[in-house]
């Protein structure tokens, strides 16, 4: 339950990076089923600015998204999009891309915007390490990262300053971060619940370790989260990803997979990705997914989609984005079915036995500056 | 009436070059009051094929738009995107800029690809001369359009090859052409009229000639034409072209204006065309236009339009798209209202009481290989 509506887990959630879902309006979210969508705190910082989404009546209304709304920190995007930055104990300074002027971004700075911006869920500025990174220096990063959780709940408590009222029922999520180290991570999960949030996100996975490891490191963080609380697989991913951290005991989901990948050409089905360019789909009057429900599946041939797509039309990439946003939704309302069923496992075996998993890089491995 | 629907006029018909309105899909089109829609011959002949088409169901089915589509003859687009081509009294020949393979297009291959769309109006091969012309050249081109124009009747009357029907109901109109020479466009538009055909285009306008120009050779050709049947002023305009004209008894029009220009963040409102990107804008809170009640200005403020112009996102040209061919639809309906009470040039004083006309240059001048 948010500000803004009950969300059903497990849950995806639509990356709107700049305050928008790329191609897809909120007509377009709704259709395709998104019950809450993410905007990323540090793009919404630098441009337009939070001070004119607060004047102009909160993120809500100025992205006319009437759902639930979560941004992150910030925190990773400095880390993967300022080439010029600095990061000491008071937070991160660094030099945007857009006009390269300085920024300053703390705990409190963090939370600060992101109570300007009136999102339902938010979170905590953390600190972010490349992988691999040697033990001491996760430990001390995660060490920085607990100490920031403390003032962004602080900063959380004493709400917006000027004399107005604090957001109502903005959730505050704290974020374990830990690396590749198990034991570390153990130690940030018990570390962040003891200092007590509305949810826990699982930060730095997906930015490169091997697929085992990210889903051993998911389990053991798991094991140590809360049960009646919800848990948030920060970035992750890819549909046979959000499958088997379900399995783990995942409840909520970001990517920027559905759109970034529809602008490349390639849409996801049941049987697996479809990359529409493929000369074998110019004569195709199927659908993407003949048992997609969407209104691209519902209205267009994989022959259109492609020749809209190989004659660089824009209405190529709202149909793919719209499709694969559907087709992400439509597999955790699958889960949730199974899950309430009491027959998960069932479900995950028949999702495997006939989803072709690409071998492609994953989505944090190859981070483009225009949406990651 | 056509077979896929009737047509108020005077109507304006939005531009779907490649067999989408760019940005926008058919929902976009009826939410925006579109009645029909224009595709381009040459563009769908180039890429993906009318052949494909055809196999596909034609191409309502194809763009899953269930409204009437009138199609052009393919001849404007070889003359002004076609570096390579030569014309003779067969037709044109020309290299396709897409791959260099060389096309012919004759006016019966003209038909024969408007037959395989299965447009509701279609339109003969017609020769086209560049701005300004003499007026022997000018002659010469019009006896071949006119020999062009019978052929085109002979072949539409024969319907498609192969033993299949002619599909039902496809209307064919004449092309008046004649160049800037008023005695020319008159003696075009009687020896048209003398063939006999279902409505009367007016082609070779907006070339660059000056708009009074444009007005005189327009109303001078109308008197001609007959008074029963629509009458279709090619590729024109700007709301100002468009409310002058139906006053000089136009009843169609198309033009790229409102999805181009929106690509470069114009739109247009009932006090004049709008720059979004304009610092005034920042933030401004209100609809592009407080009186339209397209998607766009019911939901999103200036300031957010503005924001995802200058970050580039794709939902800025379907927004700004959607509310321009909004406004034109709207435009052409106050229009008709005004018609139909009797009271057009009361509803003309104060459309230009308020409208701030611009000064840019028109659609034809500046064509672009992307949209012409």
């Amino acid at each position: 339950m948010t500000p803004h509506g009950v969300v059903e887990t497990p849950v995806f959630m639509p990356v709107g990076t700049r305050g928008t879902v790329r191609s897809l309006g909120p007509d377009d979210l709704a259709a395709a089923g998104s019950q809450i969508v993410l905007a990323n705190t540090y793009h919404l910082f630098t441009r337009p600015g939070h001070a004119l989404i607060r004047e102009l009546g909160g993120l809500h209304r100025f992205m006319a998204w009437p759902g639930p709304i979560l941004t992150d920190s910030g925190g990773f995007q400095v880390w993967s999009l300022s080439k010029f930055r600095t990061i000491d104990e008071e937070g991160v300074r660094f030099r945007s891309p857009l006009d390269g002027a300085m920024h300053a971004l703390s705990p409190e700075v963090s939370v600060e915007i992101q109570h300007a911006l009136g999102a339902d869920v938010i979170h905590p500025l953390d600190e972010f390490l490349a992988h691999p990174a040697t033990r001491e220096d996760t430990e001390r990063s995660l060490d920085r990262t607990l100490r920031w959780a403390r003032r962004a709940q602080a900063a959380h408590a004493r709400g917006p300053g000027g004399g107005q009222a604090r957001p109502g029922g903005q959730a505050l999520f704290g974020i374990v971060q830990g690396g590749a180290y198990a034991d570390v991570r153990v130690r940030a999960a018990g570390e962040t619940v003891a200092l007590g949030f509305d949810g826990y996100a699982i930060g730095g996975m997906a930015v490169g370790e091997p697929k085992p490891i990210m889903y051993e490191l998911t389990a053991t963080v798991a094991a140590v989260l809360p049960a009646g609380q919800p848990r948030y697989l920060m970035g992750v991913g890819k549909p046979e990803d959000l499958v088997e951290s379900v399995a783990l005991g995942i409840d909520m989901f970001d990517c920027v997979l559905p759109t970034r990948n529809a602008r490349n050409g390639q849409s996801f089905t049941w049987d697996g990705p479809l990359t529409i360019k493929q000369a074998r789909y110019e004569r195709d009057a199927s659908p993407l997914d003949r048992e997609c429900a969407c209104y691209a599946c519902r209205h267009f041939s994989r022959a259109y989609l492609r020749h809209l797509f190989m004659a660089d039309e824009l209405l190529a990439y709202r149909l793919l984005s719209l499709h694969n946003v559907h087709f992400f939704h439509a597999l955790m309302a699958a889960m949730r079915a199974a899950v309430d069923a009491g027959a998960f496992e069932p479900f995950r075996a028949r999702f495997f036995a006939r989803y072709a998993v690409s071998s492609e890089a994953g989505p944090r491995e190859n981070i483009s500056a225009s949406e990651a």
